[in-house]
């Protein structure tokens, strides 16, 4: 086994993805993780903290690269458009997740813990994106505003891509829910 | 002191609202609480169960008064114009904590428990209008996203009306916040 094995991140991913799936998030241990993974718990510890982490691993960068995305769009767009390509920016980031994006939200639905871990991973990366906006000269109660819509845009297409990933790629899909909230937005 | 009181309760929350900004939330007990009121800790324990209670006292209503305005709007309109008119209707609910809500957020800015218990909150909220624009006929994708803007809407309203509630009226603010918002949305 090599030290650094790109691949066994994925198989201990998918590991847990199926065990959480068969037996319950709470009943499944690192150990059976492991196991099913092929791989020791040394290995495991080197990608993961604990179970948890698995479905979480990476998101304490999205606030930040979430943020700088919003710095780096063309500063001739106004405050959403601006978060509108920034998302579209970040979504790279989630390509690999797609796969696994419906079996998570699956086990994220069945655990209060896990959907409370989730809400304050978004907490973060709105309030990330409040700041980047508010340089981009939008004031606080409209940068919240528009955080917390563009991050539901976000996930809303997030959802749609990975539900039909043959379909559109994710930066229609980021238009798409845009443009439809626009139209239910107008009476 | 008379059985049901309803100004006990209104002196208990000022009280706790004073205290916790005075002296943090986590350092202020029950006992201050009610010596500050001039009152009894059986009086506190008949409107509140502890004294995160008092930040939260009625927000397990919320879901269903939401839910319920939803489902009451006027069968004509859109998915997203009902919410709107729904949450006009449910500000009255809200008309009593107008006056404390810059005190209740800067409180419950102050606390991670705080704030999981605010989304906790607004999560259930929106699962429940979720619920209510599903039987209008938006399909689930579509009522995700529409219900998560508009508790963003209401939100945004709320503060706004809060901040200054000699302006105008929650409704306007309402509707103001929806507009800004659309704007935002067309590029």
């Amino acid at each position: 086994m090599p030290r650094w094995d790109p691949e066994a991140k994925e198989r201990l991913r998918a590991a847990a993805l199926e065990l959480f799936a068969e037996r319950g998030y709470d009943n499944a241990t690192v150990a059976q993780i492991t196991e099913r993974a092929g791989l020791t718990r040394r290995t495991f510890s080197r990608y993961f903290a604990d179970k948890r982490d698995v479905l979480f691993a990476g998101s304490e960068q999205l606030p930040d690269a979430m943020a700088d995305a919003v710095r780096r769009a063309d500063p001739a767009l106004p405050p959403f458009q601006a978060l509108l390509a920034a998302l579209v920016d970040a979504g790279d980031l989630f390509a690999g997740l797609v796969s696994h994006a419906a079996q998570r939200r699956a086990i994220i639905a069945s655990s209060p813990e896990l959907q409370e871990r989730e809400r304050t991973k978004l907490a973060a990366v709105t309030e990330a994106v409040v700041e980047a906006l508010r340089e981009r000269g939008a004031n606080e109660s409209s940068a919240k505003m528009l955080a917390q819509v563009g991050i539901t845009v976000f996930h809303t297409a997030f959802e749609r891509w990975a539900e039909h990933p043959e379909g559109a790629d994710f930066a229609a899909r980021v238009r798409e829910a845009a443009a439809e909230l626009a139209a239910h937005l107008t009476p």
